[in-house]
């Protein structure tokens, strides 16, 4: 089962459409995005550094560590998402280890590539 | 309950003395460590990024992307650790979800790191 599968028959999905903003670096978290369809840009000050795509998520960092957004999500093309809050989160993680791992395995990418840039 | 009180009965603890390697960057990877006692130095090509201290873990990246390892690790006092295996790590995200959230604060812990060293 892939992430797609898990979350396309949620009940709360938001459409977005190209070159809207998700959320801004610095904003208060409050929930993390799984994307169903389209493609989001990750920006850090105004650069882009990640392109998300469908079956992946992202603003799962700030929900992990109780902080604020590290950095802003733009639609690159019309988007679908669904919304997942902390309480949802944390009993997603609770329910569901594949999804678990999934995140583990999204923050470890991250890091091979942040090393990789560094 | 910490990663200490989770893993200090564990039968298979491994002492290490200071400046002894636990692993090389480029090593097949076989496990993660939970540091139960003493300090571990992360390094990568020769330079120190970072400390790991009783209660925290190390090498789970290499166990979660099924990759070599990113960099070495280096006892830099004496140190007891317990060393997780593939098999034992999934287990353990299944079975106490406190542990799954607790990888992926450290994991995410080491991606603002690095944003802030970028």
């Amino acid at each position: 089962m892939d992430l797609v599968g898990l979350f396309e028959s949620a009940e709360n999905k938001r459409t977005y459409s190209a070159g809207e903003t998700i959320f801004n670096e610095g904003d208060e978290r409050d929930m993390m995005y799984v994307v169903l369809e389209g493609n989001i840009t990750i920006q850090l000050h105004g650069k882009s550094i990640n392109t998300i795509k469908p079956g992946e998520i992202f603003g799962e960092m700030a929900l992990i560590s109780a902080s604020t957004r590290s950095a802003s999500a733009v639609a690159s093309t019309d988007c679908v998402l669904v919304p997942v809050d902390e309480s949802q989160f944390i009993f997603m993680v609770q329910q569901t280890p594949y999804f678990a791992l999934h995140v583990m395995r999204e923050l470890v990418h991250k890091i091979r590539n942040m090393s990789e840039m560094m």
